[in-house]
């Protein structure tokens, strides 16, 4: 009935904690909270809410709401303004804590008990931290937190080494409160393994970049994206939440629930048969795409992948449309899209994916109702990719695909579909994506959540209009002496269904411009343009660079390109005054520079 | 049967040529081109096909054909290089060509002869030009250029006095072919008077600030905007192009017709009893909104009117629904609206106009049928603005609301109503408010028309994403020496129904940036948002400018900006890399001078 191998196997390879004693295994069993597990109170009732299916968004909104209290019990309190690093340390040093004899030491005895929504202690290295005040603000969600609460960080983070960038060390020490004695930071690492539940992950494409290991996201070679129009499936980037799950096709249920319709389950080869095929050629982008670009060390982000350039692609996707399946369980699905009825317990339609955490806790995400319904919005329950059965890593054996909008909608592994008045609750819905003014970060405003003025920050939904130049390709060299011109190819893309309405290039860096010849070979409908638009655009190199290149002097050009979609909005010039703490829809000019010839360091 | 008084009106105003003998009136009798009219044989032509109701899209077009030829018989030929007006030059001297003793003097009767397709001569101030290859480059209109070939342009420009800028003087010494003697200057405007059709517009609000007077544009004082969430009938943006019809209610008749449908008349009773009333809250905005920021000396803009900054408003109007209308003389608009049917001879929606050009060519425009089918896209034959009927400058009896499109699709004192596979071909359509690339200009590019490159020159339908801070008022001045915060107030918008998702503000241009608090009481759907959103924020003086301004010293303040619409679309911070040739479109940061007093001019 419950037909989900990897959900077993995911539990397995999950967070076994070791200190003195083995803890239970929680995924044997019932999953009952049990008094002498280690695992936090939270985390083992979500651990329950999940295998009877049931209420993961009550156990998260109840997290949400204890918020940061102030403890009577601060015995060891973190100082106001900690030790920074000095700027000239090496990279890898910002990763270990700094001396700090003013702090008093303390026992790992004391440390463990510390280990639930109550009281959160970490150690790392020989330093103590409290992050009681964090229970609701770490990206990667509550119930990890509450994991490794009492523990040392080590084993978890040699897995999450996204972790290890320095600046998430340096931000923790505002909260240390004290330092381990040497036998003791010794012992914290000793008695602790920790599963890794990635090792079954399907292996990659080498052009495939990897962005983060654990989980895989991975960006495509970005001059590879001109070759093709639809990108290949081993290309088309990855953005992966949560180990990827290994789903036996035959045993795979979808379960249709919720407000206003009949609960249904369907089998694969029930979408198969009992629906209509349609197909759609969609870009989908990741809201954080070139994420990098916004971390500096005035403004850092605290949250992973730091995606480059390339989380966008561009594939014909197969399967049934989601209003179909709707309208089998029994919702007007065409009067809804008429207009002509409305329910205000039918808004959103909440996705519950087979992919989970270490504790249990699955992805989910929702989209609102109208995108559902809409006779021409193209919303998929997806079983194919460019004609073939969805990879592992795209959420075989069905994901949701759903035009236009953000990626992080299109759950993929697909369980359960809820019909709800309700946004889903899950931390990638409420936490992640939202856009912010620049002048909230995460270190002060949204390490305690939920922050001030969240109304402020709107999820995203859609996304901006984009461009980027994939050839010539990033710090490539330009050709013979006598080159007189220089084809730029890229592609460019709007989300919402707005089309791509005029792509502009230059090779100036931005001072001269002239529009590029646009293909777009799949007829898209008004407001309906779901697949991207590729430009090429061979331009004249200018007399100067011409003599200077005939010459062998040294030549370089900045070549860069700015899309306009058919609201007529366009890119902005540059990231600094559209900069947001989650790094979420990032679109300013992308320059690529090339050159003549290498550049060589003279030594004196 | 043509119960339109306002066309006879118009046309009884309309242009009178008097040269030597008077020009047969082509308002009266059957308006047949007649071989002793002066008008030209295109306008004639036009003229035709407008009293029969017929082909003014063929006329319209195949003047499109004619292009630029070269003429045989180009005795005068303009020089390559004409000189250009020393850059000191008084504002007003620019308007008189400069003496050019290089050229011939032509005999006033050889230019009289110049006076139809084949080739257009004109003067002014003594100046004489081939203006032939301008044939459709004109942004007013072919019929308009017709009408004048063969005259002195001093009496049409003194109704038309947007063309004394000085730019265009200046653009058309390029096409200057000779002189005219000094008793032939004054003998060429002698003979000539040109009927004022804007005679009978109405009076118009003092706070209605005129940007051009023939035809009337005027914008509301900015400071304004944000007293009401719905702007006043008087003080809403007017964009005529033309003048304002004197239409009788009681004569009113709409007629629909066109592909799929029964040709249809309505009374305007008929509209207001057959039909359901349906009301809408939505922005319009004229696409040149902010031109004059795109026109300098090095970047000219040669379209009229040079907005400021205010041709923006938002109004509640009461109509009926265009759907209900198509549904009544047979379009099946719900299979339409749910993809069931399709049909490729239904595309687009046409309007044309009760208000016409001195040669009788209409307004006209188009949008999409989908925008029209659309069961949620509230497009409306609309017979209330706020309330009341609307107002003569704002259409009435009867005029289009289509939500979420540009101001000039919105067609006014609604004539006849085309469904068709085609888009309009009237120039508004066709010419005036296309994007271009930033390295076309009207110059050298646009006034030969068709332009090369016109596919890459996408018609604006949607309007990108803008805000404008309206309080405090530009140039005010801050009040007390101990004032400690001020509040900022504005309107945001975005085209195609994308809501307004966050508006940043800042006081220091755009160096720091909150968000503000965001006002729309109007409930509004997702992609349906056609209302603005007003912002207010009371943001803290910073230490520094507090300490000043309590000293008494002179403290300025760089209010600006940022609106962020539900595509997370943005405002670019610039105008530059975005100016295009026709002026559309204009959304970068608007920003607000505010000081603490008078400067005086010191004077040594």
């Amino acid at each position: 009935m419950i037909p989900v191998r990897h959900l077993l196997k995911a539990q397995t390879r999950a967070a076994i904690r070791l200190v003195g004693t083995a803890a239970p295994n929680p995924s044997q069993g019932s999953a009952k909270p049990s008094s002498n597990t280690k695992y936090g109170a939270a985390a083992a009732a979500l651990l329950a809410a999940t295998a009877t299916g049931g209420a993961i968004a009550l156990a998260e909104s109840k997290t949400e709401e204890s918020k940061y209290r102030k403890l009577p019990k601060q015995k060891y309190p973190s100082p106001e303004t900690p030790p920074i690093h000095p700027k000239e340390s090496h990279h890898s040093d910002l990763n270990n804590p700094p001396p700090r004899p003013d702090l008093p030491t303390i026992p790992l005895e004391e440390v463990e008990q510390h280990n639930d929504e109550e009281s959160m202690w970490y150690t790392f290295r020989g330093a103590v931290y409290d992050l009681t005040f964090f229970i609701n603000g770490h990206p990667g969600g509550t119930p990890r937190l509450l994991m490794a609460a009492g523990q040392d960080l080590e084993p978890y983070w040699e897995v999450y080494r996204q972790h290890l960038r320095g600046h998430v060390v340096q931000w923790m020490e505002k909260y240390r409160i004290g330092n381990l004695s040497e036998e003791d930071a010794k012992k914290a690492v000793e008695g602790i393994t920790f599963g890794d539940m990635y090792e079954t992950d399907p292996i990659r494409d080498p052009n495939n970049l990897a962005c983060s290991e654990k989980p895989f996201n991975g960006e495509p070679r970005l001059d590879l994206l001109t070759e093709n129009y639809l990108t290949p499936n081993e290309l088309f980037y990855v953005r992966n939440h949560l180990a990827v799950p290994d789903i036996d096709p035959d045993e795979y249920v979808l379960i249709v629930k919720g407000k206003g319709i009949k609960k249904h389950k369907f089998t694969l080869e029930d979408l198969k048969t009992k629906f209509p095929k349609h197909e759609v050629v969609t870009t989908l982008q990741c809201a954080g795409n070139r994420r990098e670009d916004m971390h500096s060390n005035e403004h850092q982000i605290f949250i992973s992948p730091h995606w480059v350039v390339g989380a966008m692609s561009n594939a014909k996707w197969g399967g049934v449309k989601i209003r179909d399946v709707l309208q089998y369980c029994g919702m007007d699905v065409d009067a809804m899209a008429l207009g002509k009825l409305e329910d205000p317990k039918i808004k959103h339609l909440q996705f519950e994916s087979y992919d989970t955490d270490e504790t249990g806790f699955c992805y989910g995400n929702s989209i609102p109702i109208e995108s559902a319904v809409d006779a021409l919005g193209d919303a998929l329950f997806a079983f194919e990719m460019n004609g073939e059965p969805l990879p592992r890593d795209h959420g075989f054996p069905v994901r949701v695909i759903a035009p236009g909008h953000v990626g992080n909608c299109q759950a993929k592994w697909l369980h359960k579909v809820i019909v709800s008045d309700k946004e889903s609750s899950k931390p990638w819905k409420q936490k992640s994506y939202r856009g912010f003014a620049p002048d909230i970060n995460f270190e002060e405003d949204l390490s305690h959540w939920p922050p001030k003025r969240l109304d402020q920050a709107p999820i995203v939904l859609f996304q901006p209009v984009t461009s980027l130049v994939c050839n010539p390709p990033q710090n490539s060299l330009m050709g013979a002496k006598d080159l007189t011109e220089i084809t730029v190819k890229g592609v460019a893309w709007s989300g919402g269904g707005r089309g791509i309405e005029r792509v502009d290039v230059s090779i100036d860096g931005g001072k001269s411009w002239t529009a590029a010849e646009l293909y777009k070979p799949v007829e898209q409908k008004m407001n309906r343009q779901w697949a991207w638009t590729q430009f090429s655009k061979t331009l004249k190199l200018p007399e100067d660079v011409r003599k200077r290149l005939a010459r062998g002097e040294q030549v370089s050009l900045d070549i860069t390109s700015k899309a306009m979609n058919s609201d007529f909005n366009l890119q902005p010039e540059t990231m600094e005054p559209y900069w947001n703490a989650r790094g979420v829809c990032i679109n300013h000019w992308y320059h690529v520079k090339v050159r003549n010839y290498f550049f060589v360091r003279r030594v004196v």
